[in-house]
């Protein structure tokens, strides 16, 4: 694959493409100007680049994946405010590495993740709503969302943001987790029309709660007049 | 109404839809957690949701005349950066009240409210134009824009924002108005491509200013390429 | 020109429209309570006024010769988050003059500019690239972006953002040039989808790094699934 995106691509530093219109590059020895303008530690000569047009949240539970299997750090988390005209975020993630070869594994893994966390992220002209779980969150979601390693994490998303309240209480009213984060449009998100909250806890309580917010969330989002679709598979 | 939405969507929380993929909720008793996440006092135990895609001014007119005529507060007005690939905001409006009844009414107000308030924006593939105009400011207002309560009240909008600008000069030189707010893409809005004027003032005057600026916003923009349409019917 | 636009627009201060969906105004006599508001110095009792949807790199490349040729000051430079559900900004930038014949000039000539410097704004459904070059900077784009007055310039833009990064490390590795400006969508932008870099130096080197910033941008996006295309005709 490396060799097909040479072949066609004719770019070293290419890794791939994934769903969400998102793309993996590597920069083998980052110029030392940018290193310093990006804010980038000294001693990771090397970059991962994971950036997409749709969608932060898949990209950072596909790069908490990557850092889990790989010799890299996160370096940064930005949310741009994006999704072609959707209501939501794109994203720009960036990988440290001492070697390129680790920061290229890092894209590789976090490209091929993209599928499955793309699986429960349901769209539709009137709005859109994304949920995410793991069992075991590691540093990816904890530099976006302060959240404790190793323990359960969920992340509930509702678009237009009125249905991200009501999908945010009705979790927490579902099982005994605890709040992460609350983002809404003027505070925690690039002013997208979203109400993000991340939970933790026991791991069958965060994974309740994540079921009860998308089946609240998905009725409403009907009701505002098309049934959401998921691009992927489900995985929650 | 209540009851048909309780049929056809199964969710007690839903109260309705309107025009600009706006959607109203209510939640009867908040989750002591997330009602500490979302700022609200705790004398509220219920909550009205007001929310949208396409939209602030019109919510935020609509969520006044909704106070005006129910036991309800506003707790908070959230601007995202929306309208769907066009220039300018949707909303997240917060009614607080003591009992959910009161929420409900003021949502079920907020959304009828809304075919009128959507009257005077004109939109086309190149940019949009609002126009608000009200007698008495209630708490809506005030809380948006900082407006006097009681008085007369007028909003001007032009996208791109260039229009806005020339609007607003043509506001405040055909009548004596004040002007109460200005706010353009680097401060005060969630960086939409508009500058929003509001104004006050003796309520002919306000109403000469809104309708100055409209019949200049209009020729601009028609100059851009396309005529500017309302979906609902023109108020003011 | 001018009489065109009076006989079809009927508004005085119309002066003309681009690409872009860009559209020049002038105002003669600005409102001083406007004035005020907006923070333009008293001196200027004329303004010229560029808007946009799409672009602001342009925008401010065509203002930088407009306030060359004419005896007008940059007042303000803003940015919004649009171009119409692409991945960039929108723009409003305000021309002063003491005489509304000079900001007419402004205005006629920056209209006039945009054709050339949207030649090398390269555009796909994924995603953009923005290249802007000049011999000699002046006070827009001093303003804009902090470069020195009377050197050369070069404008690097990649959307989505992780493009960005890598034309900007291309850029920089091939030639000896300064880094003026590093933006990204968490800082420096309206939180578009794009990383940004300006650079300075000799100009034979800031062309070179311009080029083949350029030339791998468009072979990334290239590799995400379109060809980007101009709208007008490359320049650099």
């Amino acid at each position: 694959e490396e060799d097909k995106g040479m072949d066609n691509v004719g770019v070293t530093e290419f890794v791939g493409t994934a769903v969400g219109d998102s793309v993996g590059l590597v920069i083998a020895n980052v110029d030392y100007a940018l290193h310093e303008k990006m804010g980038i530690d000294k001693r990771f000569r090397s970059i991962g680049i994971l950036g997409a047009r749709t969608g932060a949240g898949p990209q950072i539970m596909a790069a908490d994946e990557a850092v889990k299997a790989t010799n890299t750090e996160i370096v940064s988390i930005e949310m741009a405010r994006d999704t072609k005209g959707g209501a939501g975020h794109g994203s720009l993630i960036i990988f440290g590495a001492e070697e390129v070869s680790d920061a290229r594994r890092a894209i590789e893994v976090a490209l091929k993740e993209l599928n499955r966390t793309f699986g429960d992220v349901y769209t539709c002209d009137a709005g859109h709503l994304e949920l995410q779980y793991t069992a075991r969150a590691s540093l990816a979601i904890n530099k976006a969302f302060g959240a404790p390693i190793g323990k359960a994490f969920g992340l509930i998303v509702g678009a237009p943001a009125a249905i991200g309240v009501l999908m945010s209480d009705t979790a927490v009213k579902t099982a005994n987790v605890e709040i992460v984060s609350y983002a809404s449009p003027s505070a925690g998100t690039a002013h997208t029309n979203e109400v993000i909250i991340s939970v933790t806890g026991d791991s069958g309580a965060v994974r309740q709660a994540v079921i009860a917010a998308r089946e609240i969330g998905f009725k409403v989002l009907k009701a505002m007049g098309q049934t959401p679709v998921s691009v992927t598979n489900p995985y929650i």
